[in-house]
């Protein structure tokens, strides 16, 4: 080991993250400071291990910078590799650089956006089983940030990883003592760190972060442990280390050096040589898993769905389960998690005949969205599960994954007060809202059993985060096997009172589907006729949709889910270039327990509401 | 101690718990006979300490059940104390009963309403920050299950309350070994527990749960544990410990027993001894902070504002910590808790003036949210700030809020692209839809200085949750500091065109409210005139505004914030009932890093994309 020229490298990337960050104007160097010889020796000392021209070489070592902040560091390690220019480094943070101010998928190395600490050790865990699955050895680093420890996202990660014995996830913590406003919660006491990480059963290494020798003795040690446990690296450093006027004081987070102070560093730094920090090539090591299925004739998309009788009665949630077992059988990028409600969620299918592709995460669902972010990174499709109601316990994960081109399938069972007894805490009456926000996501919401069964088959065939969400209750079946569905489709159900022409449409989804249409047969009995769209897919929504309203005197949506951002405010979104007047019926009271029909009633979202409203609008 | 009146006790509560929930049908006997020991020892053993006539008594001690689920437990506990009688037990779960599937404020001793896991914690370290701030003896107790330790956010609350030395706060963990659907994480190793919570600085407890003798020691040991630690009983339990049938067996969570199985339990359970559990009394030991404010000349509401001039640039986040500062002055009630980012979110002027008011709760929003929550259910206003994007981090505890008669302010600051080069990780574009679902949950943005001073003191005359949107950049200010802001309000920015009949109304807040006028004062150069809405209050919104859009050609609403269930679809909402068309400018193309005005132009939400819809709608 040339520990002469890691010093080197070391000050050329200090050097870099110095200038970029004061032709920025903003940025954070002194947290980049802190973690530079750290990264430097793991980057430049032959631990990590790359194909540095391929960053989607499936048998590279992965590295996340969960202190996202620390971005300066991040792409200046990859100038002293060579792959960005001192040029383009000084386009930092500007206007259609792809040097953002934190990571984007804008630069070629990033993992996965990160920014919104404390994600970064969840989304190695995803990437680290995936090793496993796959039998690679491949390794995956994360950086963090000695702040975002402080949350709990980080020990939901930390305890999985010890359960699935992921020795091959290494952990770094910059403890720099100082966070944004002042000192960490526990400042430079390393010993309570690794405390901490030990409880949970991690192999832990304290270290000065500034001792060369010290760091790359510790990477060999990481590198030749054989034991079973993951591994984390708490080492000791100065925020600002390098620069005596910014080292280890208070009041310089996330502030660029300005020009004159720049100089004054760049004088301390002393002459900078213009080295090549080499990267260790990985070899090829394994075979990453074809893109095709294993059986050439069943693409996902067209699976051969189960068969169901029109009139059975199945809850969309168990369909769910009997798609989801084929597609494990016929796909082996698809992967499932669950948080310790497979039993709710019917992913218990996959559990029972394929353990090997299902990953029991607990209860601890921040850290399950970040996993499957780490398999959708590398390039597995993973469907992950709970109640409807405890994706919002990841929002932060979830809104975070919109920005690292991902591809999860989000499963949200037991939705809305029809889950009766169980009460408010367990409806999900926000998850519309809540998925609907993400930018390019696909929002599902099957009906019946054979519209859930396509639909997760498509979902899977999809690129991109799909919601799916699941009903509780029993539905009777309403479609034929053959029927074909669409993401961006709706279904038209007309009335038997063929002379209504159309006067009022009334949209449902789910279990308001079946709502609108015991309304419809209802009033079909006093000769009133109105037609039922079932608007399956929430978002992207049908064209067709316009078109049928156009054509429509009153469009009457009804859900089972809070009228804000649900999909009364989606179609009138879609339909804000007609006049057509739009009701919505939405949850609107305090829910409560009581049985699915009393509390549709109370909510006044079921067919009795629905046939007054209908009643209303027609004053019949 | 009477060992055995607690024994019998206890037979009483499991006689209790399983009556109620066969009659109900449903619910979790299993999971609450695995507390009934601890819970009996602690509520009827002289421990826990409280007026039960008045639960809101503030001498009172506290009990969260954490494990909501146990709620049978929970009320059983009360049908054994005399205030819940026998056949209202028997109303479990039933539609308008106060018993509901998971504990709800219907209950007169729920603390919070709980059943999303792992809160209970949090709910209790607010409450226990209350009681020391108060100078109170009451103490928090949290009842958790062991399922629920897996999440993060338990870990949250357990390292904050270590930091503010809680040893007024007892956690207990009912360790049954079963969660829904299997073995739990860890099983029955109460050992790691321990270590886990050892480490985070808890003084711990590891003990038989089913032995009465043991628990009323334990119990003792903590009422005398004089150290500054926060304390917690690791009870090793067995789930439906005394029914032999489904004592420690798999497949009965969240079951209750058929009639028949009924029998069988109560035949084994033998002769039950209706006896009457009583609670001691805490006495008084102090008086509660008095409701009024100690100036009584000063109403918060009518706070002396700070002055501005117009015209003056001030970044709305900046006056709001100008009036936090009042507030606190004003209000003995008022306290502010921040996630580490207060010298962003400008709660810092707090922090400096009244250290002892101010709450740092690190990188841990979670735990933030759940410990305002239990400053709020203590009498508190707490006022919790972040940036407005790592606010759903929070949100499963933000949506439970809103299930516990909250009043919370919650104040995001850095929403939107406008805050430029750090990018899209830290730009909140869906935390209007996140907040805008809440029941009840106000929403308020103010534009300038002015409005964010008043909007801010209304926030805090108002009981509920209120959630504040402030902006990072500076904008100027437009109002005089006479103006009258309300709940529901909203101004109307004429143009200085008169004759142009209000064709056209563009509609922002916050940022966009600025882009908004800078294109009426461009286009009245041009002789086209339109009137400007600032709407500061998103939710609930003026009905002044359907009159104003009804006397309108167009309605334009523009947004720093994606187009789902944002201020566009709130006003979709607001304006259903009329036909005047509405087009919505909002953030639809993914966020990149730049400056301010280059993301405003790239998303087309400032003046000069306004400019060109109006334009475009009035052909000029």
């Amino acid at each position: 080991m040339d520990l002469k020229k890691l010093e080197n490298l070391a000050k050329l990337v200090r050097y870099y993250i110095l200038i970029s960050t004061t032709a920025a104007g903003s940025g954070h160097p002194t947290s980049s400071l802190s973690a530079t010889d750290l990264m430097v020796a793991l980057m430049f000392g032959g631990f990590f291990k790359a194909d540095i021209n391929n960053p989607e070489n499936p048998n590279n070592d992965r590295l996340i910078f969960s202190k996202g902040h620390a971005s300066p560091l991040f792409y200046s390690l990859y100038a002293a590799a060579g792959k960005v220019s001192e040029n383009e480094l000084k386009t930092l943070r500007k206007f259609g650089s792809k040097l953002e101010g934190h990571p984007t998928m804008e630069f070629p190395y990033t993992e996965a956006g990160t920014g919104s600490l404390g994600q970064g050790l969840s989304i190695g865990v995803g990437m680290a089983l995936n090793a496993k699955m796959d039998k690679s050895d491949y390794k995956t680093y994360v950086l963090m940030g000695d702040s975002e420890i402080a949350e709990g996202s980080v020990w939901e990660a930390a305890e999985i990883a010890t359960h699935y014995q992921l020795n091959n996830l290494v952990g770094i913590i910059d403890v720099n003592r100082l966070g944004q406003r002042g000192e960490t919660l526990l400042g430079h006491d390393l010993k309570i760190y690794q405390k901490r990480f030990e409880a949970f059963g991690w192999k832990t290494w304290v270290i000065d972060g500034h001792n060369l020798k010290e760091i790359v003795k510790t990477f060999l040690e990481v590198e030749n442990d054989k034991s079973d446990l993951p591994k984390i690296i708490i080492a000791k450093t100065l925020k600002g280390k390098g620069i005596s006027f910014i080292e280890d004081k208070d009041g310089w987070h996330g502030k660029a050096l300005k020009p004159e102070e720049l100089s004054k560093a760049l004088e301390e730094l002393g002459t900078v040589e213009k080295l090549a920090g080499e990267v260790v090539s990985p070899g090829i090591k394994y075979q990453v898993l074809s893109s095709k299925p294993k059986n050439k004739k069943l693409n996902t998309q067209y699976l051969i769905p189960n068969t169901y009788s029109k009139g059975e009665v199945v809850a969309t949630r168990k369909a769910y389960g009997n798609v989801l077992l084929k597609l494990v059988k016929e796909n082996p990028k698809v992967v499932v998690l669950d948080a310790e409600v497979s039993n709710s969620t019917m992913s218990e299918t996959v559990k029972k005949e394929f353990p090997e592709r299902f990953y029991e995460m607990f209860i601890a669902e921040q850290n399950m969205v970040g996993a499957a972010l780490g398999f959708s990174r590398r390039g597995k499709i993973p469907f992950a599960s709970t109640f409807a109601a405890f994706f919002s316990r990841a929002f932060d994960q979830i809104r975070m994954s919109q920005y690292a081109k991902p591809n999860i399938k989000f499963v949200g069972s037991h939705a809305g007060v029809s889950i009766g007894e169980d009460g408010a805490s367990q409806m999900a009456l926000e998850d519309i809202a809540m998925f609907r926000t993400l930018l390019n996501c696909v929002v599902l919401y099957p009906g019946d059993a054979v519209s859930a069964e396509k639909l997760t088959s498509l979902a899977a065939s999809h690129f991109g985060n799909v919601y799916i969400r699941t009903t509780r209750a029993e539905a009777p079946v309403i479609y034929d096997n053959g029927e074909e569905f669409k993401i961006g489709g709706l279904k038209v159900h007309k009335s038997r009172i063929t002379n209504h022409e159309s006067r009022i449409v009334v949209i449902g989804a789910g279990i308001t589907l079946h709502e609108a249409l015991k309304a419809q047969q209802e009033l079909a009995e006093a000769n009133i006729g109105f037609d039922v769209v079932d608007l399956y897919s929430v978002k992207p929504i049908s064209d067709e949709l316009e078109k049928i309203a156009k054509e429509s005197e009153a469009v009457i949506t009804v859900e089972d889910h809070f009228e804000e951002g649900g999909i009364g405010e989606s179609v009138k979104t879609a339909l804000a270039g007609i006049d057509t007047p739009i009701h919505s019926l939405a949850v609107r009271k305090m829910p409560k327990s009581g049985k699915p029909a009393e509390l549709l009633s109370y909510e006044e979202i079921d067919a009795r509401s629905i046939i007054e409203k209908v009643r209303e609008l027609t004053n019949e």
